[in-house]
């Protein structure tokens, strides 16, 4: 078999995996101009240039150190610093611009998604596509122990605060009544991945690259150690081992497409 | 924008969809020889053909009308008529003869997933892929709901019946604790589709065509009548009205792709 199956296999645990999940499910040969909301370092914003090389491409991040990375990575496409909220109330009252939003990973971290995704429409030219993945694991065993590890600290309420950057997913039937007075059609789909771990603490790395920071930061360094000792336990349970010693570490997401 | 949005919205809650999905994400240059286990009419077979158009492959079914349509729908493909528990039975013993076998919507037929997986293993060359997707609806209101209308009727264990003829699909734990002793890599994932449906009638539509006719065929003409009024008025609670009339239906699928 002519292919590399070992590249192909860690390709597929890959974190950009979901961004080429949902560039997957938009047409082929259609854009003229895109935004990438939430670009980060740009891995899906590299994704979106191979895909549409002849569309004119901009990222936005709120992150300093995110787009510095980004324009390394990719110095032909220019990125904007911005909050996403602030970009779409400057653009939903203007001309729109873009025939693609693509925000990945990003929306779970901006408030009040029944005023966000109407508005992000209106940032659309007509015909143009809304295409959103979050990540929607509020529910999942990886974050509730979150939550009820910090209750079990002095700092009271830390935990609640931690919890509240984080917007939580709204069921499909919501996000369809938001948008269906502005979209000519909705595709929504939940896809739970099943990744493959060595051990917990490889499930534990990946948590703390993203949504564990919110919960450690507030702690002083010895309270850090001892709320990772009681989350490292409690991750034991929640995931157990398989019969060759790997654990599966599910991990829900909702994607949405919308078309103005 | 240059394509045409109408076919391309369509094209989306087509029921190839899954198949298209599943096809996604296998290399796309690789392989020689491919069996379409459970090709039904034919169409994951025709996805096969035009994603690896210089591969060997096959079709099989245990439906012989099914078969009459492959057979027309692709004059130049071979198609056994066979039931799969069969197929793999004889396959599992010799030299093994396959690089892809794909399974799109026909292993949930098949009982004893756990003798099953490993054997289909078993019929691949070294480095072959196994695919597979099933719906994964049992826990859905409208399997439930087929149930507990059965019951109802004064021929008792019917429903109980109709419900074996369905295998449960098993946790993904499961499956990787079946296959991991003869597969070098798993990866497996639930996708969630939300179909928009127009109507209470169009989604009666699509359940009739699947997993409610083993529940209507023992019935008498005037028990399906008052089956089907009971059924119907059942869904319009578990799928209720979106602000715009339309109603959203879940649809669960299971996806696995092992690598022997």
């Amino acid at each position: 078999m002519g292919w590399n199956a070992d590249l192909y296999m860690r390709f597929e645990i890959e974190r950009t995996k979901p961004a080429r999940d949902l560039l997957a499910a938009l047409p082929t040969d259609a854009f003229q101009s895109i935004i990438d909301l939430g670009c980060g370092p740009g891995n899906s914003t590299g994704l979106l240039q191979k895909a549409f090389p002849h569309a004119q491409l901009v990222g936005l991040d709120s992150s300093k150190e995110m787009l510095i990375k980004a324009r390394q990575a990719l110095p032909d496409i220019p990125f904007l610093h911005q909050e996403i909220t602030q970009w779409v109330k400057e653009h939903a009252q203007k001309a729109p611009l873009y025939d693609l939003i693509f925000a990945n990973a990003a929306l779970h971290w901006v408030p009040d998604h029944a005023t966000l995704f109407p508005a992000l429409l209106s940032c659309l030219k007509p015909g143009g596509l809304l295409a959103v993945q979050m990540p929607d694991t509020l529910e999942e065993p990886s974050h509730k122990l979150m939550s009820q590890i910090a209750k079990t600290f002095a700092s009271g309420h830390y935990g609640q605060d931690a919890q509240a950057l984080r917007t939580a997913i709204a069921p499909p039937q919501a996000y369809y009544d938001w948008l269906f007075p502005k979209a000519a059609t909705i595709i929504m789909w939940h896809t739970r991945y099943y990744h493959m771990m060595p051990n917990i603490h490889a499930i534990l790395e990946w948590i703390k690259g993203a949504g564990l920071r919110p919960f450690l930061s507030p702690l002083t360094e010895e309270e850090q150690k001892h709320y990772l000792t009681l989350y490292h336990y409690a991750l034991q349970d929640a995931y157990p081992e398989q019969k060759d010693g790997q654990r599966l570490f599910p991990f829900p997401r909702f994607f949405l497409i919308a078309q103005k």
